[in-house]
C-alpha cells in the first residue's frame, strides 16, 4: 500500500504507511502533543481530533503522553490506525489530503520537531531473556560450565529498573559516580565509572493494566501490549560488579535508560512475527506460548566519538534472538498477582545474535575490556568514553517497505563535578 | 504542650499535638482529601484551606495524595506544621475551636473514616541495612563466616522494589502464585507460595527531588525527605529462593507492600533523633553522617490468625538498630545521578535488634522454618497461613506522649485461582 505522502513510499523510510508509530512532539514551544510519523513528516493527531476527522472520546492526543490513548484499549488501538490508514492511503479518504489550511496545519516536518519521551513510564522492568547474553556474561564472570544460571531455562529472569530515569532519544547521559572495587583492591574507592556500557534492547510497552492479585495468560499478556520501542540500558559494569550480590543491579543501571521517540504498534509488527527457540527445557503451562510472540527486527549498534567525522557501526543483532518474548516476561511479571499499569516498560534483556559481530553490549564485543575493538575512524574502544555518541536503529523489512523505529541515542557527558560530600546544608 | 482535642491529650494516643501526622481520607463515599490525626479526630486540611485558615497557595489538601504539599518544600512544610500547633494548642487561636460550624465540619471521627494511599507512590526501593537480619539470613543461607556479603559494610544494599503494589494498611494480600524449587527437587513446580513471610520496616517518603545526573549529599538527603511511614514489605521466601539469583528479588516481592495510612513528619520526630552505630569499617565520605540522621523509634509485630479472639504480639524492635539511615540510603540512592522524585518510597530493610524475640520476618523467628513459634491462640506458625492478619505499630515516646504511626495491618488471602494458562484469548 503507498501513501500520498510521497517520502512515505521509499523503500528505506522508517516510516511508510504500514507502520504509522505514536509518539509526542512539539515546535517552537508548542505544548507537547500525540502524533504519527509518516514519511518525513509528523501527523499531529490532536489537530486531526480537533478538527472532527479522528472520533476516539475524549481529547486523548491533546495530551503531552500517549498513556490516555493506550488505556483505551485495543478496540479503540484498532480503529484508530485504521482510520489513519484511509487518511493517508494514496486514493484514501481526502479530508485531510484535500482539507484547505488543515494539511498544512495537520502535517509538519519531522525534522526540526522536537520528539518528547513518548509516554509516561509509570513501571520499567529489565530481563535478562538473551540466551547469547547471558552465555557470553555467564562465561566471563562463573566460567563456562557454570554460565547459566539453574533457574534461566525455566523463567524470564529480571529486575525491577528506575523508572524516573528512562529518557528518549536525544538525551544526554551522565557518566556515573559510585563505589568500585576491583577483586584486587582491599577496599572499595569512590569516582567515575571507569567500564561504561551500553545494552542493545527492545522495550514492550503495556497499553492494558490488570488488576492487582490477578495473573494474566501468555495470551492476555500479548493482549495488554501497546507496542514496541528500541531501548539502550546504560550500564556501569564496575559499579554493578560490586553491588549487585546478593541483590541485584542498582546503581550500576539507575543512572539512565534511553529508549526510541516512536512507538511501533503491535498492530504494524504483526507481519514480522515469529516464533522463540526450542526449549531446551520444557517450560511450565504458564509461561507456553499459543502462537508465535516473537518479532523478526533488524537492529544496529552505531558509535561515533566526539568531534569525528564518521559513525560506526559495530554490532547487529536482530530481535528474533531472544529466549523469551515480551509476552512471555509480562505473563511471568504478573504471574504473583502484580499489578501491570498503562506505561509500564518491560526491557527484553540485551540481545546478542550467536556472531561477535551481534553482541549487543561493549562488554561482549570487548570480551570484558580483553580484547578492544576499532571504530572506522581507527580509534579503538573497550567502553565508552566522554563524549561518545550511540546511536541504536531497528526496522522490520517487509517487501519493498520497513516498519522502522527511528534512532535511539544519546551521547555520555563526563561525570558530574564531586561535592564537598561532608558539608552541612545551609539552613 | 497540650490540646483542646482531649483525647489528643492520653499519654497512650498516636496521635498528640507534638505528631500532626498527614494522611488521605474520606467519609461515605466523600471524595479523598488530606487530612492530620489529632487525638480521635482527623482535621480535614482542605475543609481549614477552603475556611481561609490555611495560607498554603493552591489547593493542595483538596487532592487525593500528598504529592503536592509535600512538592512545596520544607518552608511550606513548617509554616502548615505551626499554623496546626496555633488552632490546635490548648489556649491557642480559637479560630477552628470556636469557629461555628467549621469545628464540627473540619473535625470528624477518625473511627469509621476510610483511609486511603497517603501519597502516589513513584518509585519504591527497598534496602537491607538492619545488620541483624542480614546476619540472620546469611547465615541460614550461607553460613556465619560468610554471613555478611563483602560489599555490605561499605554501602547501603538495595534493589528498586514495585511501585503499583505498594498498598494502604487494611488492603488484603493475596498469596501469591510462582515458581520454586527446593534444593532437592530436579526442576521446579509451580504453585501458590508455602513460605509467604513480612519484613518490619519503616519507609522514608521523599519530599523533595533532584534532578537527574546531579549526586546529593547525605544531609541534603536529610533535607529532602518529608517524613516516615511503617513498612510491611510481604516476601515469598520459596518464590525468591529460586528466582533471585543473580539479578536479585523480583516475584518474590512484586505482589504486596503495605504502608501505615499516616506519613509522620521529620518535624514530629526531630526530638528522636539518635545516632547510626559506630563503623567497623569507614565509609566512603559520601555516606558520612553530619549529625545524628537515626531515629529511636518502638516497634512491634503482632499476629491474628483467623477466627483468634486475641492478637498475639511476636517480635518488639526499634528503628534505631538500623546501620544506616534513611538519609545514607537516599544519598547512596542518587549518587550515581538517579532522580529522585516526590512520592518515592524507600523501605529500611528489615529491622531486627540483638534478641530473637527482636527479629523483625518470620524466617528468623522461626530461624527458617526449624523452630515454629507459638501464638497466643496456642497455634504455632513458620511462616503466613490463609486468614492470618499482621499488624505493625510503632512509635516514638517522649515524656508524657508518644509519637505514634497507627496500625500498618494485613490479611492474607487464599492464592488466586489457576487459569487455564495455555487457552487463547477470545478473539
Amino acid at each position: 500500500m503507498k501513501s500520498w505522502i510521497e517520502r512515505a513510499n521509499v523503500a528505506t523510510c522508517d516510516f511508510p504507511i504500514q507502520n504509522l508509530p505514536y509518539g509526542v512532539f512539539s515546535r517552537d514551544g508548542e505544548a507537547p502533543r500525540c502524533g504519527v510519523a509518516i514519511g518525513d513528516r509528523i501527523l499531529d493527531l490532536a489537530a486531526l481530533q480537533a478538527a472532527g476527522l479522528l472520533d476516539t472520546g475524549g481529547a486523548v492526543f491533546a495530551q503531552s503522553a500517549l498513556n490516555d490513548f493506550m488505556a483505551l484499549g485495543s478496540v479503540a488501538w484498532d480503529r484508530v490506525r485504521s482510520r489513519l490508514v484511509e487518511l493517508l492511503a494514496a486514493g484514501g479518504d481526502a479530508a485531510l489530503r484535500e482539507g484547505q489550511g488543515l494539511r498544512a496545519g495537520a502535517l509538519g516536518p519531522l525534522a526540526g520537531s522536537r520528539l518528547h519521551l513518548p509516554f509516561e513510564v509509570t513501571g520499567y522492568t529489565d530481563f535478562y531473556a538473551g540466551r547469547q547474553h547471558a552465555v557470553n556474561v555467564g562465561t566471563m564472570f562463573r566460567g563456562a560450565e557454570n554460565a547459566l544460571p539453574p533457574n534461566w531455562l525455566h523463567m524470564p529472569i529480571g529486575y525491577n529498573g528506575r523508572a524516573s530515569t528512562v529518557v528518549v532519544s536525544g538525551t544526554d547521559i551522565h557518566r556515573p559516580l559510585g563505589q568500585m572495587k576491583p577483586p584486587s583492591a582491599e577496599v572499595p574507592f569512590f569516582g567515575p565509572c571507569r567500564r561504561l556500557d551500553i545494552e542493545l534492547e527492545m522495550g514492550a510497552v503495556v497499553g492494558l493494566p490488570n488488576r492487582m492479585g490477578t495473573p494474566v495468560t501468555v495470551a492476555e499478556a500479548d493482549d495488554m501490549i501497546f507496542g514496541y520501542v528500541l531501548l539502550n540500558d546504560w550500564s556501569a559494569r564496575d559499579i554493578q560488579g560490586w553491588e549487585y550480590q546478593p541483590l541485584g543491579p542498582f546503581q550500576g543501571k539507575v543512572f539512565g535508560t534511553s529508549i526510541s521517540p516512536w512507538v511501533v504498534t503491535k498492530a504494524a509488527l504483526e507481519p514480522f512475527r515469529t516464533t522463540t527457540p526450542d526449549r531446551e527445557k520444557e517450560l511450565l503451562p504458564y509461561l507456553h506460548e499459543p502462537r508465535p510472540l516473537l518479532y523478526d527486527i533488524e537492529l544496529e549498534v552505531h558509535m561515533q566519538p566526539a568531534g569525528a567525522a564518521t559513525s560506526s557501526r559495530i554490532a547487529q543483532s536482530n530481535f528474533r534472538y531472544m529466549y523469551y518474548s515480551s509476552a512471555q516476561q509480562l505473563a511471568h511479571h504478573a504471574i504473583g498477582g502484580c499489578r501491570m499499569n498503562t506505561g509500564d516498560l518491560l526491557g527484553s534483556g540485551t540481545i546478542s545474535g550467536p556472531e561477535k559481530s551481534q553482541y549487543g553490549s561493549l562488554l561482549e564485543l570487548s570480551w570484558g575490556g580483553k580484547e578492544p575493538f576499532t571504530l572506522e575512524t581507527g580509534e579503538t574502544r573497550s567502553f565508552l568514553e566522554d563524549g561518545d555518541r550511540v546511536t541504536l536503529t531497528g526496522w522490520a523489512q517487509g517487501d519493498g517497505y520497513r516498519v522502522g523505529f527511528g534512532d535511539c541515542s544519546g551521547t555520555i557527558l563526563p561525570a558530574p563535578a564531586e561535592k564537598n560530600w561532608t558539608a552541612e546544608t545551609a539552613d
